[in-house]
């Protein structure tokens, strides 16, 4: 890699930060294979060597280029923009108090077959249906890398985890976590059975605790949306543990869920 | 309790909903000693016997009315407002999708000592140290109501609970949780101890993992803002445990956290 040089921009509409135009707007319209990344822990996993995606270009507030000269150089070749606050504002069309922004490549989509064979004999996984939200989805690969989960599966209805807001909440662990989407909930589970995968689902109306489960094996753990959760015909196939709650109250959030369920199987029950 | 009419709202401006004018500014500037409650399950609780607050008065979209006749009796004596989506809008501020709004009054004010006088010999609560995001303020008290803990604690640096989002992500747990606010961290650790309860802060840093822990007696969850933590010199006092995470990724979420350490002493470790 060679030392890079920063390149200064004036005008909001310069074409070498088109990308990072408008930045809102396109995050609901997708981006062909590209993401938007901020911030410097997340942007730091991106420049890393267990990234799985690759920087395209970064943009950076003047007034942070000192103190980021690690990261700057961390970046290689990669192009490295600089705008003042009111630039980088109009340019990402809104005020943006991170100050660093990236854009980067996704990783080549792989089929979940792809991606579980790869994995180690011995592992857990975790498996989201449904999950609409990029608060969810991000928290889910933020747990599955602190418990070491060695993929996240998703099915079709579940939303992109390279959604900006889904990087930042997951603390950059969509950028290095495999994963991959299933055409359906069906197919998801039956490419885990056929790796030899326990499927287990979380459940609230399970009547097996969480508590009784061990790890060993190959495991995934499979959550659902928090409104409907999983299909019962689903549920009827596999598996279930719930988490016994207090007083009759509600649930949990499932990336809390999912926290638990990798606590109990990778650490309370050390097999 | 008397049977409720509902008392129809055509102009926003009517005075009789003044209290939910322009929600969102006014989340800003404080209420004093009245919030504001959205969304069903919410309002359900506030409405229920476990509630620890006095719901003042509702505002419902003209079009759930008929779906809602329960709740709407539930309410007993409270003033029921009904208004078209428009009017809500305009009175909110906002698109208010949800469509189903409460103004409620907090429970009156109590001290840490006080709280902590209540409760029962044996007991986990959990304690809070700086916590300024409200998500996380709410996933706290979510946490808290799902594993039974008796009480949330909270140092004078911590957001309020009942500001509209934190109410809503803890879905409801704000309204039913005994809850007090310490003046420094000091503080609510000396009443904690004279309480005769066990501390344990939860910090990465730690050398005892959380699975080493065990319930029983009376025992507080102390956990801080994910940034700065908690300050050195208050965790050198304190048994401190930590979650093992996997190749060195950064940290859990503090919500996440939380939970992991209540299943650890109510679930894991009976006793």
């Amino acid at each position: 890699m060679s030392a890079n040089s920063v390149q200064f921009i004036d005008n909001p509409s310069d074409p070498r930060v088109a990308a990072f135009q408008d930045i809102r707007e396109r995050d609901l319209t997708g981006r062909e294979g590209l993401f938007i990344a901020e911030g410097e822990v997340v942007i730091r996993t991106l420049l890393a060597s267990e990234s799985l995606c690759r920087a395209r270009s970064l943009l950076i507030a003047e007034n942070r280029v000192g103190a980021q000269a690690d990261l700057i150089a961390a970046a290689g070749d990669t192009p490295v923009y600089a705008a003042s606050q009111a630039v980088m504002d109009a340019i990402a069309g809104f005020p943006l108090h991170r100050g660093l922004l990236a854009l980067g490549e996704k990783p080549v989509e792989r089929s979940v077959e792809e991606v579980l064979g790869e994995l180690p004999e011995e592992c857990v996984v975790l498996a989201a249906a449904g999950i609409g939200n990029h608060n969810n989805m991000g928290g889910l690969f933020r747990n599955a890398a602190a418990f070491g989960a060695a993929a996240v599966l998703r099915d079709e209805r579940c939303c992109d985890p390279f959604y900006r807001k889904a990087i930042r909440v997951s603390v950059g662990a969509v950028l290095r976590t495999p994963t991959a989407r299933a055409a359906s909930l069906e197919e998801l589970i039956v490419a885990l059975q056929a790796a030899r995968f326990e499927v287990i689902a979380l459940s609230p109306g399970a009547t097996e605790p969480l508590a009784a489960i061990s790890g060993g094996g190959r495991k995934a753990v499979l959550v659902g949306s928090e409104g409907p959760g999983l299909p019962p015909e689903v549920m009827a196939r596999l598996r279930t543990v719930g988490i016994p709650m207090a007083g009759g109250f509600d649930s949990l959030n499932v990336a809390v869920t999912s926290a638990l369920a990798l606590y109990q199987l990778t650490t309370v029950s050390n097999r």
